[in-house]
């Protein structure tokens, strides 16, 4: 080959050179170093503010004896237990890295050069990251009112297309899906493609017509459903989430699952937290009201917000949000911006404790009057 | 296309078809859970008997309020420690949920269809994995005395080949690489091929010849050093292992990593454990010891193994070793069978404490008298 000495680049995958990596929200560590201060809040990455619940702590202080051990590779109280939870079989569950690794997953075995994928415009970042790092096609659907336009996605569906993303409840946008579209979608979806429905935020969610997707993996067979212990659990230090599908295909993700990916930490607080409802019920009571406590303020301060079923909401701030985020970041207040969803005069910021809701607020309140 | 329903298989990359996940060692619950017993002895995936040591686990327990946020996904503490020991900067580290994750990263950046990549006989089994994963053409070179050859090695190398992977020292045979061999050989490999020097046991080896190849990266930019806490520093069930390369190989390795793949515990563990020199002398200290009791256990026996400097020694059995490995695991004691490697008559045994290597000898001179 005709090598210019150092050019890594052109050794690697054509691919990785349109790879841009998911920008995380900034740690509350890094913000402080940078201001010297000892207080920031952070409302940036939709994480639970109560943290682990008792049980999933228990868990993890009982395996200190254990920690020069690897990881049961096969995760098998967990699956046993997400299978009991889901009144479905282990070999149904494929256990990730956080449900990011899931997502990668389906993407390195479903996905490849000259294959096509589709998810929709505002959707869960990691979509097109997974696409782009195994060098397959992404197709993007317009949004409407913000959230998944079914029929939209359905037009871009082709013999070449292997899976379909869909976030519901949806981030960053907190929009959400009810059962009969949805249900109706899964139906006109050719058998060839799957279909992701990622359902990371939906235990905050309490509207009627809300539905739980994994009583639908019988009727639909191409039907990967995704869920994290990352939210709602307040496992997000520990990275754990997993996917429920026909075991035929778990069977194929769990091929090429790197063997040892959930540390056994994180196992062990997972196994004990599914079967946690009460933390589960103070998570999303605690949710409720400061997502109350923060609608009333924005609208105080009369801005608009897509109204959100999930533990965040979305500010349009109707002005480029950059110089107020970075007002906010000078008051020790991280949210996370969202230009690169596209969404350049918006802001996302997540549910945390009522003190923390309210210095966001009041922090906000400055920034709109300067 | 011409889909039958449900053959998943068939959407699948083709490469998928042909994958088959690493076999971990037996968990000692799995074991116990199947014997009704409460006490077996796991000698099989060379695990620190010590574990974690202290300064890791007060780490830990610091972090006990933070295990609702996110990891830091740039993993800036850990990494700066990192640079510190190593002398070089946080640019030049990728981090990984193990080891094993960054071989993963490496072949998903830089492997794909129509490319090749050369590694040993007998050398570690997640390399022909992570090959396959992408769909690049593994090349495997034959080994001399169950060691790398580097010529035959040399020989596979071509236009093509972009990744060659070399364990030193080797798992599971032990065997290890002096540096004036792997020095010329490095000066041979073609710049357009990145070398992946995996030394997950280096701590282990006391050889005067024995390379510390992170000092080569400035002579060989197209080379990878790869390091793990899993082993001497104790860590396994956490997750985290790293490489160290020019930033330039790095930055693209990053493209390619999942935000947060290494867990919050996991970082504040490696980032005290790094500097924990005190536990890695004790793990060495114990492992030397443990050597010798195993080694002239086995001469006793009238076992032949294979020189090792790691943490463990694979044993000649002379014959097929899957029964001998059956008659240990119904005395509650867990070995790696090496089948899978292509050693039928192989079994690696870890060293343990000197109770539990006690306890594999014993049972291991029943098995061979009856």
């Amino acid at each position: 080959m005709n090598y210019a000495d150092n050019d890594f680049l052109a050794l690697a995958a054509p691919w990785v050179a349109e790879l841009t990596p998911y920008v995380p929200g900034k740690p509350i560590s890094e913000l402080e170093r940078e201001l010297g201060i000892r207080n920031a809040v952070k409302l940036a990455s939709n994480e639970n503010p109560l943290g682990p619940g008792p049980k999933a702590l228990a868990a993890m202080a009982a395996l200190a004896n254990e920690l020069g051990r690897y990881p049961d590779g096969g995760g098998f109280e967990l699956r046993r237990a997400l299978a009991e939870f889901h009144g479905t079989s282990p070999a149904a569950i494929t256990l990730g890295n956080g449900s990011n690794d899931v997502l990668d997953l389906i993407a390195r075995t479903f996905l490849q050069p000259g294959v096509e994928s589709v998810y929709s415009e505002f959707a869960f970042a990691v979509y097109p990251i997974a696409i782009q790092a195994v060098g397959a096609t992404a197709r993007v659907a317009p949004a409407r009112n913000y959230g998944h336009d079914l029929n939209a996605m359905l037009a871009l569906i082709n013999e070449q297309t292997r899976v379909v993303w869909i976030a519901n409840p949806n981030n960053p946008t907190g929009t959400w899906l009810a059962a009969a579209p949805l249900r109706s979608f899964l139906g006109a979806v050719p058998k060839s493609c799957l279909v992701v429905i990622d359902e990371a935020y939906t235990e905050y969610v309490n509207e009627p017509d809300f539905p739980d997707t994994t009583h639908w993996l019988e009727t639909f067979p191409n039907l990967i459903v995704t869920r994290t212990f990352a939210k709602a659990h307040g496992l997000a230090a520990l990275r754990v989430g997993y996917g429920i599908s026909d075991p035929r295909l778990a069977e194929l993700l769990n091929r090429v699952r790197q063997p040892f990916n959930v540390n056994a930490l994180a196992q062990a607080a997972a196994t004990a937290a599914i079967s946690d409802r009460e933390h589960v019920r103070a998570t999303v009571e605690l949710n409720r009201a400061g997502m109350q406590q923060v609608s009333v303020g924005l609208t105080a301060l009369g801005l608009e917000f897509i109204p959100s079923v999930g533990n965040f909401v979305t500010v349009d701030c109707k002005r480029p949000a950059a110089a107020i985020n970075e007002a906010l970041l000078q008051r020790g207040i991280i949210v996370r911006p969202l230009a690169n969803y596209g969404l350049p005069n918006h802001l996302r910021i997540s549910i945390g404790l009522e003190a923390e809701n309210a210095r966001f607020l009041s922090a906000l309140a400055e920034v709109c009057a300067a």
